[in-house]
Parts: structure tokens; sequence; C-alpha cells
């Protein structure tokens, strides 16, 4: 089996990379595909499984619940992001068992180690950060230079957090990645021919 | 300019990547040769030199001299170790000024920083930076796994020490270069032909 795991910094185009990847191996991209599974099966918003599916437990529930209750008897609201978070491993442990492929950010790195999957992390500089999303996302259009950057650390953070749920590994930390890719003033797409060359090769050495 | 440079844990195999490589791109490596140069032009010991080119300057002093008095008027001993320092940095810029090539530690990445260097970074977990050492370092071959673990950790100690002399940035913090490859348990040897791709490609896009 061989599954390419692509964990990344917001901004620094590891969503990019792990499509073309995939499209330049020939296997499907699991990605937003993950997020739609887990909102249809349980009935929730998209939006909501999104936030949830990176985040710490702590950003999952309300202001004024706070995680001072969670182990308080399950109420509907307390469970849901506990179920996205089981869905999730559950649907990305099938998704991969289908067949080789690339895994887009939510902890897979983690979830699949028994695979032992290829694991991959994308990072930029603040500036490449920035201006991607400025770029790319339309929905954020409005938000100055400064309100960016405070929403790709927060988005960040909440990873970071999302992680520690599942191992001690800090996210990351080069550490816990077989290769760190540093986007910054890059094109994705001129990257991806040696990163596909480098994974063919990883697995031929298995 | 087309400059590699290739910062690397000890024992991770950096050395062979750097020079194969530079095979594989048809460039000079320029790794102890840089050593001997500075050994040769000054009339210094190529072990000393060795030891101190990628050492912190305390480390460079007689233990009973310590930096304590650091800023006293130089007399011989103590010029040695910057002496050292201002040789490397000249013989590098040298060296990489000659044309394109692979430059291997000893602070490439910051003292080449002009000719915007990709710099690359080589790193792997313990276990395997020990079993490369015991295998391929004769002279290390009486080390037991425990005094090789702490040899390894002051070797990189020295390194994080001597980087700091040049620049503020954290040696092996992966925001400091754009590539870092785990070697944890692999063959170098099969790693390089997709490395030396993503090289190619790095500087047609510039």
């Amino acid at each position: 089996m061989k599954v390419i795991t692509i964990s990344r910094e917001f901004g620094s185009g590891g969503r990019e990379l792990g499509k073309r990847l995939a499209d330049a191996l020939h296997v499907p991209c699991h990605d937003e595909q993950i997020i739609e599974m887990i909102a249809q099966e349980n009935g929730f918003d998209q939006q909501y499984v999104a936030n949830v599916s990176e985040s710490s437990m702590e950003a999952a529930y309300p202001m004024t619940i706070g995680n001072r209750f969670a182990a308080m008897p399950a109420v509907p609201i307390m469970d849901q992001p506990i179920r996205v978070a089981v869905a999730q491993r559950r649907i990305i442990e099938e998704l991969a068992a289908k067949g080789d492929c690339v895994v887009v950010g939510r902890c897979a790195d983690v979830i699949l180690r028994d695979l032992h999957p290829l694991n991959l992390f994308v990072y930029a500089d603040m500036d490449s950060k920035v201006r991607r999303c400025m770029e790319r996302a339309k929905e954020e259009e409005n938000l100055t230079y400064k309100e960016m950057v405070r929403k790709i650390k927060q988005v960040d953070k909440g990873r970071a957090h999302h992680r520690l749920m599942y191992d001690d590994g800090k996210w990351g930390a080069k550490e816990c990645y077989h290769l760190c890719i540093n986007t910054s003033g890059r094109e994705i797409k001129a990257m991806v021919p040696a990163i596909a060359q480098f994974c063919k090769d990883w697995f031929n050495q298995q």
C-alpha cells in the first residue's frame, strides 16, 4: 500500500501540491471529500466539519461551555466534535484501504501510521502564505494583510492542537516527516515532478 | 550561479548525499577540501581546523582559557579560531565564485546568502545516525552506542553554536532551508536522483 500524506501550513500551497502530486502519480487525492463524507453521514454542516476536523477539541465547543464540562455525560452539542473525530479516523482508514492515494491534512500521517505512509510537510514564510491566500481565496478578499496573518496563525494553531489529540509528535516538527518542502516564492507546479519522483523512488526502495 | 548548500546532522548521510548530488549534477562538491585549504594556508593541523570550523568559538579555546578572556588582546592561541573562521568564509566565497557547486556544511548557506543558494538540510533519527556512524567511521569502532549518541549530540551542538556566529537563524530549523530530507533507514543513493531533479527544476524556475 502506497500512501502519501501531506501536512501543511495554511497558505503554503500544500493542498495544491497534494492534488498535483496525486495527478502526477495517477492516484486519488483525498482532501475536502473527507469533510463532505463526514458531513453527509452525520447530517452536519460542511463548514462546521471543516472547522472541527482540524482544530482542537476546545475550539469546537461554544465558548460558554468550554472544556470544563467535557467529562459530563454527552449531550448532542458536546457529542458533535467527537463524532467528527471518530468519523474522520474511520473514513481516512477506509479511503486508504481502497488503494494507493494522497491524503491532505487531517492527521492522516498519524491515523495511517500502521500503513507506513510517506509523510510530507509543506511550509512557507508568512509573506508567501499571505500572498497565496490573498490570491486564491475569494471569500477572504476583504481581509487586510494583518488580519490574514492572524487567520493563518489561528488555523495553524488549531492544526497543531488537533494533532496533539492523536499523537505526542509536534505538528510541523521536521522529525515527524520524511520530507519538508518550503514553497516560499515558488510555483507549486514546477516542484511537483521532482517530488513525484522522490515518492516513486521511496516506495521502490521499500 | 547555481550553488547548493547541504547542512546536516552528524551521521545523517549529508556528506554522502552532497557528493552524490554533485556527481549527478556534474558540479564539484566542496567539503573536506575546505578544511585542507584552511589548514595549508595557515599551517594548522587539519583535525584542528575540522574541529574549529564547525564548533562554537568557546569550544575552540582550551578549557582553562575559556571565553572570559575572549576580549583580551589577541595572542597566537586565541587568534587561531578567528583565523580559521575568516579563512573559511573567504575560501567558501572563492570556491563558489568559481562556478556552480555543492558545498557541504560550514555555514555555507549563510556565508553565500547573496548568491541565493538552494539550501538543503539532511537529518535522521538517532538510531539511524548511530548505525550509519558505526558502519562508516573506522576510528569510531570502539565507541559504544551510548558514547556514539553523546558524540553525535556534541558535534551537532557545536554546529548549532557555530551557525549562531554567522546568523540569527536556528541551525536545523526548517524555516532556514528550502528542503529538509529525512534519511532515517533510507539508502542515500536511492534518494539522489529525485533530489537532483528538484535542484534542477529549482534553478530553472529562477
